[in-house]
């Protein structure tokens, strides 16, 4: 037995359904707030339970070289160590590795890289990526993949893709199958649909648990985001969860939600927090503007997070990101999640109940922006205008 | 009617009591922590109310200079705009000014200073200091006061003590009635017996619903503050309560309220929060000590805060420190303020049941350090000793 995944419902091409993985289930479509170095930044993990998030993502390449996965598993497992009892997906590491330009070289057999920290030499591989996750105890383990810059030239995206799909077998040849642990390849192939194909097909070859899509969300722009979702999509099999790496911002999720995609992962609403933005039904407002100074107004009156049940104000808000306080990164991470966590919450019950192009229309109409077209979405003018008209948060 | 103080028991010079303001009361002694620009550093109010605070500090002169005191008065009071909503006790601003090397100038009438944010030049005198904690609806309003360095010549102490007693007429001049509000004055004079004794005299002829102990732990060594509190707190009166500021580590804590002292305020088990170290009942430990990187234990396994009632490993905590992350500072500082808060509740315990010799004898040799001496506390060799021993937090 690997993970288990359930569908429930269809609504077109969208999908309500349930994971289920050996520290429990997560109901899909799922966020997956981002928990880089054994934390979800600024928040306890009550508090990240709080916010409706049943599963969380953590980072191998983090991980591995602080505190070390040796070290994590001698504690019992990343679970354990971060206290955080339900499930985890871990990513392969491939992707920050992939990012240390003049720091790393990629080779047949993986990537040879020096550690951000202390300039130590590893060797990530398909079969040392594996044996990390399973040493971190992952519910999820990801495959070790090249996620190819965009723009990228063709011939580089398919002889990137066809490796990646290498490892890929590797990678499954060393996953160690246990009930309730499962493993995601990724399909790759940059912005070329062909390539998209040719990947998808590789993977079902090999068979995985869940099929991730990956090297998107990296500047190609949300059109081309969702082209390629469409593409990929219909080539997965039904009954196993898909999986949109590194996406995105509130109206990017919507729009893969109906194109068929079943869990998320972003660091947009935890890192948001940290800089003062907050993320509303009504798009993004950056509390550093002078203008909520003294506006005694929560976020979002029906926001149900420790920040606007807890009456805590747009000036103070103001304050706090001025003041440098720790407390505005955590009252506006758990705003955030809070809300990305609803948002989601909103999409499964819109599935289940056949409703998901009405709710899609409302969100666009209150987020200020299409859900479907590429542009940015009006966010900050969108909640400047509800402000103006003094019917912002209507409901 | 002004703050309301009433003494339920004694045991040798200490007293178990009740301070009532118009938020609510407080059970003394009490430890006030520090929320210098309207949050305790790292920490949502309702986390710090678990701590079992009753009574906060505020900074006036970090909260006049950013977002101001008349912002703060239209946006409801410090109260409404921290969402604390139990008592409130603000410094004058007095100590934040005079430690403004070249950027200050003190007069009769009161001291011109430069903001440290922006340059702006303001003028604090005995009046403005009460009108602006008024503003922010402190319950308990300090006078302004000079808290000369240490040491210092007698004759420059004697002269600033007189001026302070002036200003201290002037505030209460300024304070404005109201049930529930209390205006405290400061005993200064350094580490000079007669002075001490004239200050308080001076204060006593002008009438304050308390009386603070001010000038000391900036440097005069333990044994030195003690000596201090042992000559000024029987010329103050018994029905009124006596603060301690700026006091201090824990053992500073035991040896003045068995002195007499009924509150305390001090930064060190919010900012040790923030620095990677830990309080315990066996004195001070550092997470960030490789000792601790594979060690499971939480930091004291008897211990009720969200850290150690959470399982939160020292090993995840040395991992959260090294990795500089916001979750140790939230972690550590609910930890030392739970600590904080639960020694008092001990010592409230000791003097209600009269046993406050034996609780102080337990707590020195526990944390390894006598609390009469003024010499440093044991602290990390304690807890090393303990953990070496194997039989740490044996309760």
């Amino acid at each position: 037995m690997t993970v288990g995944f359930t569908l429930h419902a269809t609504d077109g091409p969208a999908r309500r359904g349930t994971l289920t993985t050996a520290h429990g289930t997560v109901e899909t479509p799922a966020f997956m707030p981002v928990g880089t170095a054994a934390t979800v930044k600024a928040l306890p993990p009550a508090m990240v339970a709080e916010t409706g998030a049943e599963i969380l993502l953590g980072n191998t390449y983090h991980l591995m070289l602080r505190p070390g996965a040796e070290r994590i598993a001698r504690l019992g497992g990343l679970h354990a160590f971060m206290r955080w009892d339900r499930p985890i997906l871990t990513d392969s590491g491939g992707f920050q590795v992939m990012s240390l330009a003049g720091r790393r070289t990629i080779s047949e057999e993986g990537v040879l890289f020096q550690s951000h920290l202390d300039g130590s030499r590893h060797h990530l591989t398909p079969r040392t990526a594996v044996h990390i996750q399973h040493l971190l105890d992952s519910d999820v383990t990801m495959v070790l993949d090249e996620c190819t810059p965009f723009p990228v030239d063709r011939e580089v995206a398919a002889a990137s893709m066809a490796r990646s799909m290498r490892w890929a077998g590797r990678c499954r040849d060393a996953f160690v199958d246990r009930p309730g642990y499962g493993l995601f390849g990724i399909v790759q192939g940059s912005v070329f649909e062909d390539l998209r194909a040719r990947s998808a097909a590789a993977l079902l070859e090999i068979g995985f648990d869940g099929y991730a899509i990956g090297g998107l969300a990296v500047g190609e722009g949300q059109g081309t985001t969702f082209a390629m979702t469409d593409v990929t999509t219909p080539l997965l099999p039904a009954n196993r969860p898909r999986y949109l790496m590194g996406v995105g911002k509130p109206d990017d999720l919507v729009g893969a939600v109906a194109r068929g995609i079943d869990l998320f992962d972003c660091v947009l609403p935890t890192r948001s927090g940290r800089t003062g933005q907050a993320w509303t039904r009504f798009g993004p407002l950056s509390l550093s503007n002078a203008r909520h100074a003294e506006d005694p107004r929560p976020l979002d009156p029906a926001c149900r997070c420790p920040a606007c049940r807890g009456g805590f104000s747009r000036a103070y808000l103001n304050h706090l990101v001025r003041a440098k306080e720790i407390l505005a990164a955590i009252l506006l991470t758990a705003h955030n999640l809070t809300y990305y966590q609803d948002l989601m919450a909103g999409l499964r019950a819109a599935i289940a109940t056949g409703t998901l192009r009405a709710f899609q229309a409302a969100f666009a109409a209150d987020f200020g922006g299409s859900t479907d077209n590429g542009s940015a979405p009006g966010g900050e003018h969108a909640a400047r205008r509800a402000d103006a008209a003094g019917t912002s948060f209507p409901r």
